[in-house]
């Protein structure tokens, strides 16, 4: 029996491994060439597909084959440079040699022991970059604080939370966990809502405050004030802020130095989330918009957004890890370890929900160094560049409207509704976003904003060039010019 | 400025990935002559890397030169073949091209429609996975219930833990929170600890219920029911039993069906964790470890451990996927569209922590098809029978004894501590663990059974063969001998 199965042999992993490089650099040479949006109709893949496994092994190119034939027609093409949708996922060279060699070590970091290299390189990295953010001291590891590699910004936002509750909770005792309060705008992101659901915070105390165009959908200050008065005469307690840098409606940005000083004075955590727009905070001309950062407990972007870090690698920084490790450290006997006992290690799986932990870091290293801080800004600001030239071809064609205002590369705009328009535009931006969705020429996506149904516009791909932007616009203006023509 | 950086070009990747991928053959080919477990000291890598991130671009290969001088020393090589500690965290070729693939897509799969091959390839691949297991039709795709990737068994018993304290939340009311008990032994994982504290469980409410040699360190079933009485007449809700098979201390299982019974006839959410041993469930005279999980509401293994499928990837599978939905669900208008809307779709965000999401069923998909199923069960039965031989070999020495019977591919073992040994042997096995692990040769982890200090030697690595196994007895002899004679 044994022999007869050879998973790991080097000289089969460098064939294979030299073939699906061929494979993933051509799909890149032929991108263009798909529907951005996949056009498959649900359950496709069940017909296409055998009900189970094989007995017996089959050979690389007949799975060449069906990724080519089947699995390819279903995806969504997110490095496509013609993808405008959600926010970005940026792929790059670097972030994938740094998957690669992650995936080729195959280490689990969870101690500081199972590699202490991941942890290291993590906490380096994490410090070049908080550098780089112009993050105050507090944040970087030769302090009480530090950086770590989460997932998403879903499970950031969790951690945080749970850091929060805890710290609270040891206070005021945890049977009052009913009275506690979060707050935040409309615009926030669902992952806010969902940790609160995760971490036992009473639905009804989540404080979802109202945005409107005239704070551009920023927080204001005095909403959040009274709230957090109403609360406390309610006998209620007001224990976390979170506060958003580049909302995923409209980007919007929330007044970070006020709402800082006021969780300060409250006792309450102050958590930033710049998920998508932190990358552009490298840029000295975009720092100003996390100024009083220095007031917030945790700060989080995504590298695997806008920062050419393959998905994923959402990084946190926080102003004491001591929070974070009171609330999700375990040690059981089967991990203890000298260097873990005698505290002289940062051990990550104290700072996150799983225990196993991949070796992220290499990915974001390798974007660093292969590329540097100048491209790396040169990147984000070419991006803001070409999303303020979709942004004039809009303003230029009467029929359309920008509907917030632009700050980094997202452009929010819908077609003007006729006068007396049954949904005032509903019906007309949602016609408009099938259209070119189902044309598979581009991938754009939708919110709503006071009410009214928006396209949103958000430039971010590596591949995406000035030829791609108007070939967009005048996929819109030409299905725009159908639409309205049948209204 | 545009142009002056090409993160994405098609030809660069493929150059640069046709040299990782022999830096990543060449690794495996060299990898037994590093020391399988890390010897640096903390902190040895800040002296080595630079204050802050590079402003201007290097090249490749300095950062190779970088990664075999500063990285590779600070590595502990999981995939040695030499490698014995905690678990196995299995690389393969096959898992290896699959995460190339995804990396190299980079698709975020939260919803069907950013990628519906993404969502369909994991349903599929789940259910093929789940017929290998024989787990009943239930846990079917086709069902109520079906099959989801999670990172780790932690978001796997994480998730499973916030359905059922929501389902039975909805029933007694969310206040009910401080009365709700978890039950599961003393061997359980401290992942179950650890998503109690996520979730708000009260920790006096964590029945952590003892085990003894007696039972093999398995549940007793008669010690569940007479903590859930004990509860239920203290007025407490007893809602949770966690069951493991191949627990991580000795590998011990937990007796299944009749927790399951007791469970049901309780009302209790019944979890099966078989991170480790669930790969052995695929070979027919393994599979009886798991009869009775028809009466488990959710059950998961680490493909990831023992199932030549890298790091991550944590199958879980549920009776009723409505539960985990219940829980775990968001519906912001960004997120929104048609497919989803009808109900058609299955999507993965809402059965997990975090929203966005790789794809990680091409891994488990390629591992399936390239090896196919026979040679899986070879694989796993050829890792149990070195086991066996090295549990033979620990026999035949009367320095030493196995102190828990073998049931998989983990044997525990110590060495006889002398008569009125002080410490029962604490010392001298602590002293043996620490003797070989820093040899170099060998890394073996460790654990504590009825209060004694014992060796774990757990095969799994895909490299491992016969040699091996005589190479590691060889090196813990040797020091047994050196060790005795200081005593």
């Amino acid at each position: 029996m044994e022999g007869s199965l050879k998973p790991m042999d080097a000289e089969q992993l460098r064939e294979y491994g030299h073939r699906m490089v061929d494979f993933i650099a051509d799909y890149y040479k032929s991108i263009e060439s798909f529907p951005v949006l996949s056009q498959v109709k649900p359950g496709y893949l069940t017909e296409l597909l055998p009900e189970s496994a094989p007995n017996d092994p089959e050979c690389l190119q007949d799975i060449f084959d069906d990724i080519l034939q089947k699995i390819i027609p279903g995806i969504t093409h997110w490095q496509s440079p013609d993808y405008f949708a959600y926010f970005p996922s940026n792929s790059s060279t670097a972030g994938f040699l740094g998957e690669m060699l992650s995936a080729g070590l195959n280490i689990v970091g969870f101690s500081w022991v199972t590699s202490p290299a991941a942890t290291e390189l993590e906490v380096i990295v994490l410090d070049w970059l908080a550098k780089m953010l112009k993050l105050p001291n507090q944040f970087l590891s030769t302090g009480k604080g530090g950086g770590v590699i989460q997932g998403t910004a879903s499970e950031a936002i969790l951690v945080v939370l749970l850091a929060a509750r805890d710290k609270i909770l040891r206070k005021v005792g945890k049977k009052s966990l009913e009275k506690l309060v979060v707050y935040a705008s409309d615009q926030t992101h669902s992952a806010l809502q969902k940790a609160c659901q995760i971490a036992g915070i009473f639905p009804e105390n989540l404080r979802v405050l109202k945005t409107d165009l005239t704070s551009n959908y920023a927080l204001s200050l005095e909403v959040v004030s009274e709230a957090i008065s109403s609360d406390l005469s309610a006998g209620l307690i007001p224990f976390f802020i979170c506060a958003t840098v580049g909302t995923t409606s409209s980007a919007a940005v929330d007044p970070i130095s006020e709402l800082g000083k006021l969780a300060k004075a409250f006792n309450m955590w102050f958590h930033i989330d710049a998920a998508y727009a932190g990358s552009a905070c490298i840029c000295p001309e975009y720092r100003h918009y996390i100024d009083g950062v220095e007031e917030a407990d945790s700060f989080g972007m995504n590298a695997h957004k806008w920062f050419l870090t393959n998905f994923d690698c959402s990084v946190l920084w926080v102003q004491d890890r001591s929070d974070l490790i009171q609330s999700l450290s375990t040690n059981p006997e089967y991990l203890k370890n000298k260097a873990s006992q005698e505290n002289a290690v940062v051990d990550f799986k104290d700072w996150q929900i799983p225990l196993g932990r991949r070796f992220r870091s290499l990915k974001l290293w390798l974007v660093l160094r292969l590329y540097g801080v100048a491209n790396l800004q040169s990147y984000i600001r070419n991006h803001i560049r070409l999303a303020e030239q979709f942004e004039q071809l809009i303003t230029s064609d009467s029929r359309f409207e920008v509907v917030a205002p632009r700050t980094f590369s997202l452009v929010c705009f819908r077609l003007i509704p006729p006068p007396n328009d049954q949904d005032n535009g509903y019906k007309l931006n949602h016609g408009l976003l099938d259209a070119v969705n189902s044309s598979g020429k581009i991938f754009l996506s939708h919110t709503v904003l006071s009410g009214n149904f928006i396209l949103r516009f958000a430039v971010g791909a590596p591949l995406t060039e000035d030829r791609h932007i108007k070939t967009a616009w005048q996929v819109l203006r030409e299905q725009a010019t159908t639409l309205l023509k049948a209204y």
